[in-house]
């Protein structure tokens, strides 16, 4: 009969006790530190068993909390009394080992791409809107690619909040719910003309940056008007790896951006690159059209605009721009603190149309572990 | 006839051009440097005048762009004619002095507060819809205090949105549009009980977090129920002197957050304090009945305890706590991702009942300078 790894790797061998931990020997050869404030802290009797939260103020634990007793039960599992006040914690060791893996283990897919992306990571409305597997498929290439295209969504308006509903909730705005892009007479945005688009982020003079946005083709145009998009964690990467000073300087600098209209003043300011606390690219925020004049010592503006423009160059480089063509019915969605859109110019006498809204990465995450749970 | 000293100081006196730049000194002895990189990127011909979006491409400029003629104008105006195309760019003086102030200088008003704040922010519900000065000021104090009172909202279900209508726009979540939070059977979430709840920022588990929280009462307790804010800014800050060390920690490892139930798998991960790219705090994220367990090394576990024990006791203490108690009618609001708030606990079978919605920040900064603008 085969033996299951699993089983085997969450047994305990053998455990000692140290001055403030636990080391657990596990059955195929491993080793792990459990210390005894974290075993307090985190013991399933300190937990709400009907939603896992915490029920114990960590702060509420004496400091030198030590075991009166520690023992392996009959079926396996590791049970604590303890000292101060003799409560029992029993933890399962399949818990216990999974606690002591690497914390990036879980740490979300992602395949950085350039130009050079084929097939374009697309789903088809019925098939994602009937069949769960195919929406935790479609889901789960937002996540690894960061924008996916849709096609066959309802040639209606709002059909785009019906893709949404699929996995999560609209970010409404001063634009409202949802807004038609098309060329109209005295624009508030450059986006309601016919001009080109270079790739951007949307919103950067907002934060909370918006972190999805769904477009959907509802007209076309024979000429123009196509889409563009680029990957700005695989430029932001060349970029750490080609140009270290200007990374530095796009990840650390922080810049403003600017919106306003007679009902709205938006105003925001961050570097162009986020960096999160393991120093891995987690926001691109980058918007030549609104960005605000830059406000910088005078012997930061040479070096910043060397490397804005280099950025800004990545970024309008065919190397790292995918572009399509969205027909009637096509829709695509980017996650906006990652993938960069835009799209070429197009004669303002054409009736293109398109439908945009917003949404948030977290409802997209949340339905599609939930889908994975289940399948 | 008085100066007006405003005028005065946006008046150029003399100019130099240099290699890389023009040096203007001002009629009242200040100088300022502007690169002419930046000013052809910066010029009023270079943006969309009904919007103010740029129309240029930043990387279109050649690197070496130099004027061929620079002068003062009959009405005091910069005129430059550039020597790549011979296109004409005039900048007002009192503009370009505004952007040689430093960048803080708008920075958000904001006072750090503890247990000591009197009187409490705190506004009416028909001033504020009616007066546009009045929600101005009501506003201005969410964005200096991170949170107000406002009273007299009418004790009816779905009131609150009408409050968020004044600002901005809800943040819809799993939760819904709004959510009831009274005791229930069988809660999905310890805010749904009578437990007392220590103080918290709401939804650490998502990112990114909703950035405001409204609380409405719509009917109380008389024993119980209390209502705690605490300023997470303020608590930080003392962090950042008295204990440098945990400081360090608690802004630079990431923890991670976590919310499951049926329908919903949310995850987060971020230091509890995130500093922004000036050092400067940025946001909170405490929330001891969501934290998942630590994943660290073991030579982190008892350091990172220390500090997280220690922030979590000064976030309990009434030094830095204020307590109010809701009446039906009354509502608060919080930046959450600054005050954190909780609650005292109160007997299960009471009919405390108050309704919470979420919405964001940059809505309400927004209504606020647009309000600032007007009067």
């Amino acid at each position: 009969m085969p033996i299951n790894a699993d089983v085997v790797h969450a047994q305990i061998a053998l455990f000692s006790t140290q001055e403030n931990s636990i080391v657990i020997d596990w059955r195929d050869g491993e080793q792990s530190c459990f210390h005894y404030i974290w075993l307090r802290d985190n013991a399933p009797d300190a937990r709400d068993p009907r939603n896992g939260q915490r029920l114990l103020e960590s702060i509420d634990i004496p400091a030198d909390i030590r075991p009166a007793t520690v023992q392996i039960t009959d079926d396996g599992q590791l049970e604590i009394i303890w000292s101060n006040d003799q409560s029992r914690s029993v933890f399962a060791p399949t818990w216990l080992r999974e606690q002591s893996r690497s914390p990036r283990a879980d740490a979300e897919p992602r395949t950085l791409w350039d130009g050079q992306l084929r097939p374009l990571p697309t789903g088809n409305f019925d098939k994602v809107a009937h069949d769960a597997a195919a929406l935790r498929d479609w889901l789960a290439a937002v996540q690894t690619y960061g924008f996916a295209i849709l096609r066959g969504v309802p040639i209606e308006s709002e059909a785009l909040l019906r893709v949404v509903d699929l996995f999560g909730y609209v970010r409404e705005t001063n634009y409202g719910r949802y807004f038609d892009v098309k060329s109209v007479v005295n624009p508030n945005n450059l986006a309601y003309t016919g001009l080109a688009l270079s790739p951007h982020t949307d919103n950067p003079y907002r934060d909370p940056v918006p972190t999805l946005q769904l477009l959907h083709c509802l007209a076309a145009v024979d000429n123009g008007g196509d889409s563009t998009v680029v990957d700005g964690f695989c430029v932001a990467e060349t970029m750490r790896q080609q140009a270290p000073a200007h990374f530095k300087l796009l990840t650390t600098v922080p810049v403003r951006f600017h919106f306003q209209d007679k009902a709205t003043d938006l105003l925001a300011e961050a570097p162009l690159i986020r960096l999160d606390a393991r120093g891995e690219v987690a926001a691109i925020r980058y918007n030549n059209r609104s960005i605000a004049p830059f406000q910088l010592a005078a012997d930061l503006i040479e070096p910043y605009y060397a490397a804005y423009r280099a950025f800004g160059r990545l970024i309008n480089s065919p190397d790292y721009q995918v572009t399509f063509k969205l027909a009637p019915g096509d829709l695509f969605i980017v996650d906006n603190e990652r993938v960069l859109h835009g799209r070429n110019g197009f004669s303002s006498s054409g009736n293109r149309h398109l439908q945009g809204c917003y949404a948030d990465r977290d409802g997209l995450y949340s339905k599609l572990r939930v889908l994975q749970r289940a399948l």
